[in-house]
């Protein structure tokens, strides 16, 4: 492992430079212990790693990968580092291919696998929170359209746990979906309201009538836009028994998850 | 209503020194139509309101405070505002006594409440979302402790639609909470694991078994602390199938609540 103790080393140069433009050339960075285990587990291959010496300590972590791995001292690291209590490691990734790829995905009709679809969520913050709940509930394959933010956002990242890189993650144009689930007779549930179609309460369904299930996600300020509302198989809604008539969109999906896997008996 | 078109009115002066300095005086602001509306529906008293001339439209929500209210142009409002789309009002409300209040209310052995106990959460969104949940299933009783935040943060307020508003907020050392709870009889469940206590998945526990119960949920880096698992009737667990073993807290609660709800028969 080479040293490198200047912030003029052109290879710390260009690291601040793809920080700040964050998607140039396909790369990305991982900061934290937990975070980088994850890229790994979920296959992500790693270009560079910095570890700082003064707080890096899980070598073993690292022991495959000592050709490409930089030790930095903390003048630098603090320079490089969003986070504290990162565990002294930041790493650059390449990204995974991920826009355009769903149409290579099939889905076994005997399944009964929940697809998640996020539809122009605003906050990384709910993005990392959801992938927490599609890692917990064995949702593989997560789709995202009208995304606001980079996939690979650090705030993604980090509220995921790392979960952003177990998932399959799959970023489409709304026809390309709609095109695909109906291929693989996906049914669509979603929450919302639509002024044609009858919604019925989340502990009233019968998850369990249901194969392969897509559950779509709209943005915080507007909900599940209306093109999902007229294309969904089912409308359902939480029951809410106080003065607002909207949960924060990560809360609405737990619940809603849960109950659809306690239902399928999965619990 | 007075019009105020200077930034150096000293009511303006005024207004940005308590916006500097959040909690002097026991005041503190509210943004936004709708948590304006929260805030009077849950009897907060406004001391005085500022509306943008340009944006501002419903007057019949402001009726009754007319001497209270000023108007301001774009400028000055730009200036006060943090948020855009806030429907063009500020307002200054009193605090309510929230400390060490606790000991004050009483809890019927016959009832089947729910009390929210959040120690040490960090997160203003995550305490906003957290409340939005209280008010969706009727939790109206939500004492904090080892508070990171001020209870009247913007975006605790934000994050919360205003429900930090419309239930009983209490701000309590660990040793009343215990001491009430005691007096009143009622139930400790928590998350998190104890050495010596045994832990029951969320969906193998009775919560019909139980009446009066308080949740207790702790910080988003530390989880509950052992003080709470030591002194717990029930500790729980979410089953969760991936690789990571923790959800959003908030994410958490949403799960545990709704499924308590629906077992006591509820939803």
């Amino acid at each position: 492992m080479k040293k490198i103790y200047s912030i003029q080393n052109t290879k710390i140069k260009d690291l601040i430079k793809i920080y700040q433009k964050k998607n140039s050339m396909n790369l990305f960075f991982v900061e934290g212990i937990k975070e980088f285990e994850m890229a790994i587990k979920g296959d992500y291959f790693p270009i560079r790693i910095f570890i700082c010496e003064k707080i890096f300590y899980k070598y073993n972590m690292i022991q495959s990968f000592h050709s490409i791995t930089f030790v930095i001292n903390m003048k630098i690291f603090k320079k490089l580092a969003y986070r504290e209590n990162s565990g002294g490691i930041i790493a650059l990734f390449k990204e995974k291919k991920y826009i355009n790829q769903l149409k290579n995905i099939k889905v076994s009709n005997n399944n009964s696998s929940i697809i998640l679809i996020l539809d122009g969520i605003e906050k990384p913050g709910n993005i990392g929170a959801m992938l927490r709940i599609a890692d917990a509930t064995n949702i593989r394959i997560v789709i995202l359209c009208n995304v606001k933010t980079y996939v690979y956002h650090s705030n993604i990242i980090r509220c995921s746990l790392g979960c952003i890189f177990t998932r399959q993650i799959f970023l489409e144009k709304i026809e390309s979906i709609m095109y695909w689930l109906n291929k693989n007779k996906i049914k669509i549930i979603t929450t919302g309201f639509h002024k044609h179609k009858k919604t019925i309460d989340l502990y009233r369904t019968q998850f369990t009538n249901y194969n392969n299930i897509a559950i779509v996600f709209g943005s915080e300020s507007e909900g599940v836009s209306n093109i999902w509302l007229k294309k969904a198989d089912q409308i359902i809604t939480i029951p809410m028994f106080g003065c607002i008539d909207s949960l924060n969109v990560s809360n609405a999906m737990a619940i809603i998850i849960y109950e659809m896997i306690r239902q399928k008996g999965s619990l």
